[in-house]
């Protein structure tokens, strides 16, 4: 947990006036920068002291072996696992015999802003050295959304209170030594050195090195250069050696001089280009970037956010702590995504090591869909990404002895890297999370050339898969068995609903795409008789309904099971999967995260008003949100049965899962899902909007707390703003052609420059739903900013 | 696969006329000889060639880490692997310049033979070395069944053409050398040198060796002791290092003299004691042995052998090759468990490393049942280790969150040894399996002391486990959700018919254990509440019936599943475990082997003759039997459908299941569970023998290809003979009191020397049930004797 006053409450910064060293990994996530490229985390400038140093590149990984105490078939033997790279954030600074270090000496004044709308992280910090010699340190970094292979640091020290011998060491450093693995199965493999030298260089204000890891055989480069400002009597001197790079700067400081340097940082990697071609290729970034300058890169930045927030931005009124929450999830968000460019967004973005930087469904089914309407680009990448490695799914799927193509649970490069198959490989719904992501970027987009040469194939092949998973009984129903659904506490269940439903429309959305690209299909080898018969397993798609309960079971057999016993659960047993095992847990009644609640949200028709509400108040009495997946989507459906407050509280859970460290890893890295949801919450829960293929609807309603939400979305070429008050939401076609949407179910027609207001209508919510004890969320008056 | 004619067929003997090298290490493990504390692989005398040298302890292990891809909560951390100790069986021969090894010059003669009524292994070789030198090599090997610690062995060489120099080394070798692991997860845990030296010496004839092991902390002894017969001019040597004692024996003989030396080892092991008193263990041994002297040990042999089969033996007529096989098969079983006293007996016994020397459920549930009916102190003795290891299995079951004990699914001292819980945690139904082999050891001995001090707390934990594991539904039924049962091609299910079964009757036998001895139950807390509570959750037991298909379904869900694609599988693809994921062979009806059919033999009036005649049926158009624990069981109810061909057929593949190597790992060690199946397709299937509580009766009734079947069996200080013929059956009481038996249903009471013979009534079998596609067992024709 953070405790709070951590951060200050501002529209468009995350601002930090104390320093705490025991959350300081937490707020190196909170302070990473990324453009989904490269990510730095909000490492001090000066190395230490540091939660957990990292610096990523988007796909740069090594193996590591996957071990097992019993071994049996389809097991994957290696795993993947990003690697902390080569380090260029550094710049250690000594004050006459002192290096500075805030551990020591006395820290006056401390501040770190990560600014979202010029999307650079500032730091200014006053200290007096252990002798006695007050500085000032500000520095500013950025990673450029604009130029891809580029970070750049503004370091300036000045001394305050007499003359000072000022020594920079500004570097490169690979194989930084990182502290030990943490037990906990959701933080990652650490590799001791992964890197191994192939060039180091250094010249004037120059270093340059080049690496390889050992096993996956991936080449990267790392470059700096140097601007200087400072008084004339001064030095530079660089050296290198195969794991460092450095650049010193000896200066004697007085009081009103100070001495400032611009470090210009350039990456590339590659798993095919030569030693030589990586040189070449991080030299031209570089040259690229000191030739924009660092004003240049400055202005930028701010224009491509200042675009980007003119159609992704959400506007709060009532809450200033979810409307700074809300921006900074979107801001990350787009650092996870904006230049990844067919590599994928990691469970952590680029902001640590969690999950060992594999990308799961949550990139889909929650990243995606705020991507598709705010930076649609970026889902298009992503998507592209997972045709890319369609290959190795396929190949998977015939391992596993099915057609088409099974993607794996996680993966960097597209190879299962799973060692817990009834969570991972049993977890099929992935392929149709993925089909969904396809058929919602394709109808927000109409992005037919997109379907066409990459959607078709991965809905196709997925489409695949659940024809030859499935089966159709005596009865002539179609079945899906022995498959897990996004409940992590359930497992290898029969026609799990969210499976199926999701299955369904995989099918349809396969056979309508082959319909629209009827070429394509054939060069896929599909035909009539295999469309006919993915449309004939979708229409007698099994989904179970228990009709003494009068709701529907998240799997066949789940309402038959013993409720777990939340009476006798002491908070500290949770989350539950570190202190019970899986056997109890699978079979009983307690739910991990949102599974047929997600279902209602991504299937809205397939259920009534009235079955929503039954069926969410009763998992709401299972579901303890032991993962940060759960409650963005609880929101979403506890305000479509008017359970506004709740939809309040989970937004609230969802919004500040890292700013709170609410789950207590965020110094593995950000929940870049979680903070997605925080949007989803907003946009779909209080916004009420749902699409289906090129359709958009909203139903907004607001809580009490928040008096005005508006946001804006891309849908179709059309840029939208949806304002929405207590008592009636505003409509606004910013541009594009007209659009016929729905408000509460009824049509409206937008046009430009013609904003239509709307009344929302009433409500009567049934009881408050119950949580399990003690794991109601945190009322949201108690989130109020302090 | 051994391919025949490796071994003639003889009434009491396993007689090996051929060497074949390539099968080698299995037949290393079909003449392993055992007292059920001590075993030695059947390797050569001279140590090379080997399969895999064997030297083991029962209950001397190492640990060893168990790694996992992805960690959770309540998974084993270590787990142990029995090791090779130190070998005492070596006797090196060097002729002339040559080492004796049959890989190198001409092997004019060769036998083994595994003498069943004798308890000896012997070999004769004639030989020519490669510089022409031929030599007769005979040597006699036992383990003592009346001496624990002990083993002994005659070795003999004479010259044949000529004079010639030999030389013997005899020796005692730690930590040898091993074969690579095996990748199949059936094979063992290798470790390199895990003996660490703490003494060694040798005197005169005479050697000795103590060692410990790094973490587990046991410590063993070996010493050796030599009776030399020879020429007078001749030399003995003797020398020690750390691993290694030898005692070298030097003589010149002409043909027509030989040398001859008799070698008395013997073992001891403690976790507890120290080195010295190790060392006067050992010596203790050895004096005893060396008293009784060669001649002593082989009488003392053939004395407890005629003793065990005068109400052991099965006899047969008809089928030779069975004959051999049946007695082949209580040997080994009888040598596994003889001497374990308060020891596990693993699913290898001591005949090899398979499975890390592990104890499962097959032990009560295969090997206990021959035992409590020929040996039933060996029985109790298994059941005491249980009972020794209850405190572990309490802090299991409280680990897990359960009530009473969890008995660990494969162990050597009694910590969970599984490192795949869907197929091992989940397997609660071990709990029952030693329950109910409670039940039937003291329904068959009338043990009741043995019950108070040992069964009582047995069944009362496992009975508190039930309770605790399952749960009464709102419907009133007690269910036992999410567990698997024996079939391992299906997990993680509900109401597993076989697990019900069992669990009712643990629940029950408890209650009533408890009414027979208040007192104890009282230390042990039980109160009237408890055994009321396990009443009515054995009599509202959920056991599933599907209406549609007429039969009882595996578990709830069983029947809905779809049929595995058998036509579509090829005989290249068994096991299928190891082609198929378990992900896949687990939602699907397949079955790796007998469950519900083993729950129609055990609990046989929980079920009318049609339900089990429609119900085998069922099964076996589904079951593959890639498990070597199902033919026994087909065949049991294979004959009671009178289905009697098909039961020759499964009796067949159980009885020469290793000495066929028909599931390939008969290297690894004997299927003892297997072995002991064959007894029981005998005697429970065409004898008929069902038992309960107190009460024994008998349905025989023979297939075509067997003319008569006599067996012997121990019950409630009863010797019987029971003797079936095509159309009759007689029924002899040997020794003890009047005993009331059933024969067809009809009561019969027997008495001293009164034979009472009876008429098989006739049964009309429906049609033959199939298998699934190339699964059908061998038709016994094709088993018939060279």
């Amino acid at each position: 947990m953070i405790e709070h006053p951590a951060f200050t409450v501002e529209d468009w910064n995350v601002h930090e006036t104390d320093l705490h060293l025991d959350v300081l990994a937490q707020t190196e996530s909170i302070f990473a920068l990324s453009n989904g490229h490269i990510g730095l985390r909000g490492n001090f400038d000066e190395g230490e002291p540091h939660g957990l140093p990292g610096t990523y590149l988007n796909s740069f990984y090594e193996f590591y072996p996957l071990p097992y105490a019993e071994v049996a078939y389809g097991y994957p033997e290696s795993g993947q696992t990003i690697i902390n790279v080569t380090n260029g954030k550094l710049i250690r600074l000594q004050v006459d015999d002192e290096p500075f270090d805030v551990r020591y000496g006395t820290l006056h004044e401390h501040e770190r802003i990560l600014d979202l709308r010029n999307g650079v992280l500032r730091r200014n910090v006053l200290w007096t050295s252990p002798v006695g010699r007050t500085i000032k340190v500000s520095s500013v970094r950025l990673v450029s959304f604009t130029q891809r292979a580029i970070a750049a640091i503004s370091y300036e020290v000045e001394p305050i209170d007499g003359p000072a011998r000022i020594v920079l060491q500004s570097e490169l450093v690979a194989n930084e030594e990182l502290p030990n693995r943490s037990q906990d199965p959701r933080a990652s493999n650490t590799l001791s050195s992964p890197l191994v030298s192939e060039e180091h260089q250094t010249r004037e204000t120059f270093g340059l090195l080049i690496h390889h890891t050992r096993v996956s055989g991936l080449r990267m480069g790392a470059a700096m250069e140097h601007n200087i400002e400072g008084p004339e009597e001064m030095t530079v001197e660089p050296e290198s050696s195969p794991d460092i790079a450095r650049v010193t700067i000896t200066a004697y400081l007085k009081p009103g001089e100070h001495l400032r340097i611009i470090k210009f940082l350039a990456y590339g990697w590659s798993s095919l280009r030569s030693r030589p071609a990586i040189h070449d290729q991080v030299m031209a970034a570089l040259s690229s970037a000191r030739l924009t300058g660092w004003e240049g890169l400055l202005a930028e930045q701010r224009t491509y956010l200042d675009d980007f927030w003119s159609h992704a931005d959400v506007e709060l009124e009532g809450d200033p702590q979810i409307q700074q929450a809300v921006r900074f999830a979107l801001f990350h968000v787009l650092q996870a995504g904006a230049r990844g460019e067919r590599r994928p967004i990691p469970a952590k973005g680029l902001t640590g090591p969690g999950y060992d930087g594999h990308a799961f469904w949550d990139t889909e089914t929650f990243v995606l869909p705020v991507l598709t309407l705010t930076q649609p680009s970026a889902s298009a990448d992503v998507l592209r990404w997972r045709y890319s490695i369609l290959e190795k799914a396929r190949a998977r799927a015939h391992q596993l002895g099915f057609r088409g193509a099974a993607f794996p649970w996680r993966t960097i490069t597209g190879e299962e890297g799973s060692g817990y198959w009834p969570a991972s490989t049993a977890a099929f719904h992935i392929n149709a999370d993925i089909a969904h992501a396809v058929t919602s970027y394709v109808g927000a987009t109409g992005d037919n050339t997109f379907e066409e040469e990459t959607g078709l194939a991965l809905l196709v092949e997925t489409a695949r898969l659940w024809r030859s998973i499935g089966y159709e009984d005596t009865l002539g129903r179609f079945r899906i068995d022995g498959v897990t659904g996004p409940d992590e506490y359930s497992a290898i269940a029969d026609n799990n609903v969210y499976t199926n439903l999701m299955a369904q429309h995989n099918l349809r959305a396969a056979a309508e795409a082959v319909k629209r690209h009827p070429e394509a299909a054939q060069a896929l080898g599909v035909d009539a008789d295999e469309t006919n018969s993915w449309l004939k397993a979708a229409n007698c798609m099994l989904i179970p309904y228990d009709e003494g309960l009068g709701v529907t079971p998240q799997d066949d057999a789940f309402t038959d099971h013993e409720v777990w016993n939340f009476a006798a659960t002491s908070p500290e047993q949770y989350p539950l999967f570190l202190h019970f095992p899986y056997f109890d847990l699978y079979r009983k009644q307690v739910i991990k995260q949102a599974d047929l609640v997600l279902a209602m949200q991504l299937h809205s028709n397939a259920f009534t008003a009235e079955q929503k509400a039954r069926n969410f108040a009763y998992y709401e009495a299972l579901t303890v949100r032991d993962s940060s997946l759960s409650a963005a989507t609880q929101a979403v459906l506890a305000a479509e049965v008017g359970q506004l407050q709740l939809a309040y509280d989970y937004l609230g859970e969802a919004a500040l899962m890292d700013i709170d460290d609410l789950e207590h890893n965020t110094r593995d890295g950000l929940h870049i899902a979680s903070l997605a949801g925080s949007w989803i919450a907003l946009v779909a829960g209080f916004g009420g909007m749902r699409t289906q293929n090129s359709k958009i609807s909203f139903s907004p309603r607001l809580p009490k707390g928040i008096s005005r939400l508006a946001f804006y979305i891309l849908f179709r070429d059309r840029r939208l703003r949806i304002e929405v008050r207590e008592t009636e939401a505003t409509y606004y076609l910013l541009s594009g052609s007209p659009l016929q949407t729905w408000h509460h179910g009824e049509e409206i027609q937008l046009s430009l420059n013609n904003p239509l207001s709307r009344p929302i209508p009433p409500i009567q919510p049934g009881p408050q739903p119950e949580q399990p004890a003690g794991r109601a969320p945190m009322p949201r008056g108690q989130h109020k900013a302090p």
